[in-house]
């Protein structure tokens, strides 16, 4: 069986912030949004429904808790949830947080202007607070 | 409680395809994607981590029979699946098959270009579909 390896695409844009039971768990490097990225850690999965059922029902509770605790930490109106993998083929959740006004609000984050990099203490700074919070 | 209710912008947007066991499922009126709404019948719900432990379950494996049924019945390359609420409160997932060089290929269909309505007799052909096939 194949062993599990982050797309190189997902590796280059995001930060490592943890493993969960099934998920690795990403911080996107775009300061504009707290953007969570679940990868679950895999091989050859593309869909959503290639998950088998166990893997489906972990990813449904990581999902909730990386939702619950992005709105708690950052007081988001809106948690945006969306597995889409046009450009990227492996199979990845964005949870993000959204609040009205931000840069893409009310539209999706996705194909919104550039995306604006961290600052490194910033980003530490943040992914210690998902790590604590999530 | 209070009684589920379809948000009117949902039931302005969209057509009436079944009722699952916890969702009612709905043809988004635009024919440039095939693009299903799931609507969880519970009042009150704005975010997937609202849903008991219970309905979540059964939303996954809804989310994935839409998803899977959906690929078969269109060929799709690809499923994009997203709960973002951003204009509409009311819980709903958009299960939605992808094709390469479609209108808004490869990006989010959402805020892309004007929506196109279906014909009645292709619309109601392809509940037929979605009712048999997903």
């Amino acid at each position: 069986m194949a062993e599990f390896a982050l797309h190189p695409r997902l590796a280059a844009d995001t930060a490592f912030v943890a493993d969960w039971d099934l998920s690795r768990v990403l911080l996107m490097n775009d300061a504009r949004y707290p953007w969570i990225v679940l990868v679950p850690r895999r091989a050859g999965l593309g869909e959503w429904h290639d998950l088998a059922d166990a893997d489906a029902a972990i990813l449904t509770r990581e999902i909730r808790r990386a939702g619950s605790g992005l709105k708690k930490l950052t007081g988001a109106g809106k948690i945006n949830t969306a597995a889409l993998g046009n450009q990227v083929p492996q199979l990845h959740l964005h949870v993000i947080a959204r609040h009205a006004g931000d840069a893409a609000w009310p539209g999706p984050v996705w194909g919104h202007g550039a995306a604006r990099p961290y600052e490194t203490r910033p980003r530490d700074e943040f992914i210690s607070r998902l790590r604590m919070g999530l």
